[in-house]
């Protein structure tokens, strides 16, 4: 029997973590990691839970998206929607009079987005299986027939992306056997916020290494000095051998990020992560030249396929860090997956923020299992914060994300944490 | 006396075109022309008004996002504003939480667009002087004082903005006097929307050539056959002195755009609008180099100034169309019309919508006036509805705008209007 969506609810969740200068960069100098939240209400059986990642103020602009666009969505039958995944995620992505808002981009894209997941959280709960397992347990034709190749068609025809598919076919069960073995590897980028002093990160490394890790991102970006400084702090604690990146958040223009990075090469950077403006695909392959071999890595405000597609074209980028909640959905990320696969671009997901590590480890996994030429280069970001909130929260064994287990998407928040941190009613705000 | 601005009022207007098929276009079948309406209260004299252009569904948004930036606003000088534009445009474009819902685009962007717009229009109405004239009394120095050239300093340092407008000031007086004398050159859209009759495009096109026009755009995309006929009936009608433009609204891909263009090409257009995704800048470069000497036309969605260089960098825009509304307001609008004059591009407005035709008339005179190296190919765009809604509507004589006079950016509505079309509570909206 199939399930109507009767009711989309979208609550706005905000968390106070501006106060610890938890997430921290040179350009976010205090978020209050939050989500645009909704809840899909069935006429049967389990809900379907999706969220937009913001910081802080905004939320409530993501929240009234979701609202603007649920009417797209309510009445629906789940069956009706993965009959055709193509026509429901445009007729949300392009829905004639909202589009002009993105067009496929900002909070009308985000807003998408989330709703897109619930769906998918609905419909991998129905069917028993967590996300990644359900769609590496789609065809090379299932999954292409979720993708809209509207503007991406001079880089990714559907039948390259069937051909990319069925060539990964015949190893998925090897693949995700490793990864049940081995786990999913990760960075972390818990130690290295802009906000915590030199002994804070110092005390953080050493935390971390034994809890296994042995890569780290540290925050730069304000001031090149102190960034010096910082670097030289990281590489000494984790060694030669560990892997260290740097992110800018986007703080340079194209000159002073090739200018900054020659201080910062010594440390021996894997990658400059968000040197300049996301939107500016020609600086980046500017960038991308002059600090090779130090890669750029940038993606979590990349805000659609088609600016992927140039990324990649222009090659701008050499580290694809997809972000579940920016994308409208599960996909548009399967889109730029197989781009990435086609043009040969390690894919590292997004994760800061709240809720993005539990969307992105069914991103990897099923990218590891089902698209992506090697696990070469592929590791997925790792924070500390905010897990306690989530009724399957992520799974870390010497810094490997866990196979997640259970149906669905991942992103179900407890109860409790949402009505505690409700904005503005929740008890948490009351003080402020 | 400087003025305090007291309170930001936001009000969400709709016009109901959809009715009549007035904008109708291959991706905007039936848009109802609206504004996110924003007035600033002042303690002393006139009020400023700005407006975000929105297409029916979704101005509720941006409604919302004037009103989640308007702290930033409310009890601000007028005079402390002044005194730093470029801090007072970045406060509003990267406000640290808020900026994660672009980062500057979409709803947020337009949003603080709107707000600028209104400081400006409240600026120029307490100068007693049209936007267009106070603009073009501003020195070089003050100009570029209000730019943030963050992110573009790869294409335009603050000294070569210096430069261009330096060049260009002994000539002001002159070509101020030009514009008097002949009024600002257009073309018009108003004959070829997508939802007209083929019968409708004749008597429209003799309608507009009898009032003067000699340029017209028509609307393509949706099927090339369809799309060669009314190419047919446009260029018979004007005949071959006449200019003929068309405008895609992103509707195709880039091959389809490259094929396409083949059988319009014998109708001789001056450039084709909007190929394919606003986003696509080295998509928009492999077209306009396929299809020249058509010319590739873009910037009505061109997202922020970051775009704008891309555009001008990789050569793929023939001719710049910026939107008053789009862009963070008149401060980011000079920094793509200084790089378009550095890239020796012309600049030709959008103005269909509502409010756009009143806001770019003033952009279009200060560019020619101060910035522009020459009038070769610049014309704005003239489409004939809604301009009865506006205190002061443009002026046009034989197809060219003549030069505002009243005070202000133009924009300021009717009373009587907003109440009647004010969503959902006008009675436009009463019976629907």
């Amino acid at each position: 029997m199939t399930a109507t969506i009767t009711d989309v609810v979208v609550r706005d969740i905000r968390f106070p973590t501006s106060r610890q200068l938890d997430g921290s960069d040179a350009v976010h100098k205090a978020p209050d990691y939050s989500a645009a939240y909704v809840v899909l209400r069935t006429d049967d059986g389990p809900e379907g839970h999706g969220l937009s990642f913001t910081l802080g103020r905004g939320t409530e602009l993501c929240v009234g998206a979701i609202r603007s666009l649920s009417h797209l969505v309510r009445g629906r039958t789940l069956d009706s929607i993965m009959a055709d995944m193509r026509g429901f995620s445009r007729s949300l992505t392009n829905e004639e009079q909202l589009r002009w808002l993105g067009p496929e981009k900002g909070t009308i894209h985000m807003a998408g987005g989330a709703l897109i997941n619930a769906v998918w959280d609905l419909y991998a709960k129905r069917d028993g299986k967590p996300l990644w397992k359900l769609l590496a347990n789609m065809t090379p034709a299932q999954l292409v027939a979720c993708i809209d190749f509207h503007y991406i068609a001079d880089a990714l025809t559907p039948e390259q992306a069937i051909d990319i598919l069925e060539t990964a076919a015949p190893t998925r069960p090897n693949r995700e056997a490793e990864l049940r073995r081995s786990g999913i590897p990760t960075y972390t980028s818990s130690a290295g916020w802009l906000g915590y002093s030199d002994d804070k990160l110092r005390s953080l490394c050493k935390q971390y290494m034994q809890q296994g890790w042995s890569r780290f991102k540290m925050k730069v970006g304000v001031d090149v000095d102190d960034d010096v400084r910082r670097a030289a702090i990281l590489r000494e604690q984790i060694g030669p051998d560990g892997t260290l990146m740097v992110d800018a958040n986007q703080a340079w223009d194209v000159p002073q990020a090739i200018g900054h990075m020659r201080h910062l090469a010594p440390f021996n950077p894997l990658w400059i992560e968000e040197p300049t403006c996301a939107d500016d695909v020609l600086g980046h392959a500017a960038i991308a030249q002059a600090v090779a071999p130090i890669g750029v890595a940038t993606g979590e405000v990349c805000h659609n396929r088609v600016m992927f597609k140039q990324f990649f074209q222009a090659r701008a980028m050499s580290f694809c860090q997809i972000d579940a909640c920016r994308l409208a959905g599960v996909n548009e990320v399967i889109a730029v997956l197989l781009m990435a696969a086609k043009f040969n671009i390690p894919v590292c997901p997004h994760a800061g923020g709240v809720g993005l590590a539990n969307y992105v480890q069914h991103l990897a996994a099923f990218n590891y299992i089902a698209v992506a030429p090697s696990l070469e280069n592929v590791v997925v970001e790792y924070t500390d914060h905010l897990h306690e909130h989530f009724v399957d929260p992520v799974v870390i064994k010497n810094g490997k994300y866990q196979l997640p287990t259970a149906p669905g998407y991942g992103i179900t928040m407890k109860d409790e944490s949402l009505c505690r941190f409700e904005f503005p009613t929740g008890k948490a705000w009351a003080a402020v």
